[in-house]
């Protein structure tokens, strides 16, 4: 690996926790994801990446700083990245998935927060996220109340934080306050990229995005094969570096991988033996380096087929329109893209459930394990109905509640394997 | 006390435990209340209420709604009380602040949920409150996540449960859509009572609640006064009054216990020594028979002189102006009297410290105590602001984090009396 230590240090970074979070990230990646046996030889690309993550992919972004395009960072798929191709920027996800620094987080954020937003903060204050110094523009949205909060907190802390309101009912209302807010934040980056958003611009963008997401929707439903010929975290990993990745060609590296994904199961091969027990997640995103939950249930004797996630099919289910000739018309269908998007902070929110029964049914997964992130109260909240209706649909499902420590790894296991027992019975 | 047996056992009270319940109530009151020296008289009519309140209380409820009324229930100060009454309905505060059947309630509800709303689903699992079942329609409002996901598992539980959507900013889109949330619940209203809201009914409804509110404002401008003319418990408990009675009796019974409270300060009596410690209370909102933390401080040689809570200063400072010739002009005041209310789940919400600190001069506090309930994001986030920014003025301030529960009671009570002596020191 290159020195990047010059270009760390301009950023801000703190350079030794930064070495320390990078060696254990790597040695984690080795473990976890090397490791895997029969892994697509197309993986070798997203392990590449994976071990440029605080390299060359911040030296990209700094040369697209250096030619002018500015660097948008995001916290949520409500962000949407078609309006920053429409003014050329480029869009980082910020969201983080380690425990770093929650000494450091819980000096400005209650203890009871989720571990997403405890581990962006103690990201910021331990100096160690290349990609949020990077940013001209960091972009918050109204979702949970603990992200709403915690914007307040951020904005002192960071150059420029620009928060999208959102709506938490899905009617009309709703709907003219999306459309608003996202005609006031394509302004906002007019402003701070000094370009115009033009029908032209935002359809390119549209396309692209599109187009990534229209790639992994593929791998999505390769995934329905059986033997599964991925295991879920390599899936998980596409769909992680989907937020980071230069979005051609990570769109072009995801179809290779499609390719031979989809020969291996013209071929009757698959990552794992034939009938071993599938298993599909939903619940909270997983974000950069969390790991934790897919890697206890694959070496449990099941494979995971899906992710019905923000970092996976709610993320990137649906395309956006490239209806119309104005900025306007083409706003609209962003809106009309985004305001589908079935996160628990609505209400109500049955779509969720609708759709994890037919991920269930089209994935043939025997089984759903529901992931919550202590504390985050939409996800944790809605378990429970999702839990019910689900078994009432004769899908057996598995709640589970945790954070990033690995305290409660060994208890998880034990549960998870014994999920997998049920499964293999039925 | 006569014999509501029948009336409860129509109810579908579960007479067992609601006997349990009313008996620790009352011995509760007895100690907490009844116990405290130099009383003013006019609290004597709110300790009658309070002996009453399953009882004679909820036989008028049977009352009205035998004449037709209808009973509309709520749990957050966003739900006019204005338009109930401008279709001679009967509101009633339903939230719930005693730990009762929190193993019921957590069923249903993740362990990491506020104790307000554990103590609501307590109370209706556990069948022992007589204002949820004699309800006609039970209103929810999009505040918090918890309320916000919880309200969908209450849905099934409740006859008629009945949504407002909310804002989340002070936008001119948060406006119009608190207006048209608004126009929505009036109709609902008149369908339900089958009543049409007039300019003049709606008229009406204003006065009365400004009269209601104008009173206990009335009653905060006097706690300015050193020494103290009524304790913190008496006070909170008026405010907590105010969300069960019958609000013309209410009103008239607060104006009496101003005059004899403006005549004590002319006197210079006071129900403490001159030169007692001063604190308020800010954040979450204190239900009866939540007690704990004025107790607690009230026995720690302070004496509590205003909330700032939406049991207290929050849920009464802004009257609704009675302008306007249709309804649609007064859904107009309405609107902005509602607009107006900075509760935590806001963002940002500058107004609520402003405020605090407005408060804590008026009143000579020379201390703010931040009440946060366990799990409730909006306020636990709010408090490190807020306590940063009063200190920064010159206000010491003491963050508490606790529930219903009376186990952290002793504890509480060593940072309560170091903060005391700290304020002494001053
Ligand atoms: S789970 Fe909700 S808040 Fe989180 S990234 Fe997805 S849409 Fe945004
Ligand atoms: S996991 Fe839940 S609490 Fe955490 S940021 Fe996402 S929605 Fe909010
Ligand atoms: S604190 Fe907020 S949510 Fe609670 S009653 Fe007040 S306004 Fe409603
Ligand atoms: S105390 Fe907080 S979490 Fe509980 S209901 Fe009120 S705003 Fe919601």
């Amino acid at each position: 690996m290159a020195d990047y230590t010059k270009m760390w240090s301009e950023l801000g970074l703190d350079l030794k926790s930064h070495d320390a979070l990078l060696s254990i990230l790597g040695s984690a990646y080795g473990d976890i994801f090397l490791s895997q046996k029969n892994r697509p030889g197309g993986m070798k690309y997203f392990d590449f990446v994976m071990s440029e993550v605080h390299g060359l992919r911040i030296q990209e972004l700094m040369e697209a700083k250096a030619q002018g395009r500015i660097v948008v960072g995001s916290y949520c798929v409500f962000v949407p990245e078609e309006l920053i191709l429409a003014v050329n920027g480029v869009s980082v996800g910020l969201c983080a998935g380690a425990e770093f620094n929650f000494e450091g987080a819980e000096e400005v954020l209650p203890r009871n927060t989720c571990a997403l937003i405890k581990s962006a903060f103690g990201f910021k204050l331990g100096k160690v996220c290349p990609y949020l110094e990077a940013c001209d523009v960091v972009v918050g949205e109204n979702t949970c109340d603990g992200k709403k909060k915690a914007y307040e907190i951020l904005g002192p802390m960071v150059k420029d934080l620009y928060v999208i309101d959102l709506h938490q009912t899905k009617s009309e209302m709703g709907r003219a306050l999306l459309k608003e807010e996202y005609r006031r934040f394509a302004t906002k980056l007019e402003n701070v990229s000094g370009r115009k958003i033009t029908p032209e611009s935002l359809k390119k963008g549209i396309e692209i995005v599109n187009a990534k997401r229209a790639a992994v929707k593929r791998l999505a439903a390769i995934r329905a094969a059986d033997p599964a010929p991925i295991s879920g975290l390599d899936g998980l990993l596409v769909n992680q570096v989907f937020f980071y990745d230069d979005p051609i060609r990570f769109t072009d590296s995801v179809n290779k991988l499609c390719d031979e994904l989809e020969d291996r199961v013209k071929k009757g091969m698959g990552v794992v033996a034939p009938g071993t027990t599938r298993v599909m997640v939903s619940g909270c995103p997983m974000a950069v380096p969390n790991w934790k939950l897919p890697m206890l249930i694959e070496s449990s004797n099941a494979v995971i087929v899906g992710e019905e996630s923000c970092v996976g099919e709610r993320g990137t289910r649906w395309l956006t329109e490239s209806k119309g000739d104005t900025v306007e018309d083409l706003l609209d269908t962003i809106t009309e893209r985004y305001f589908s998007i079935d996160c628990a902070v609505f209400t109500p929110n049955p779509s969720r459930i609708d759709y994890v029964k037919e991920m269930a049914k089209r994935l043939s997964a025997q089984g759903v394990i529901h992931y919550g992130l202590q504390f985050c109260q939409p996800y944790i909240m809605e378990s429970g109905p999702v839990e019910k209706e689900l078994e009432k649909s004769g899908i057996p499902t598995l709640r589970l509640e945790t954070d990033y420590s690995q305290e409660d790894a060994g208890q998880l296991k034990t549960r998870i394997e014994a999920f997998v027992e049920r499964l293999e019975k039925k």
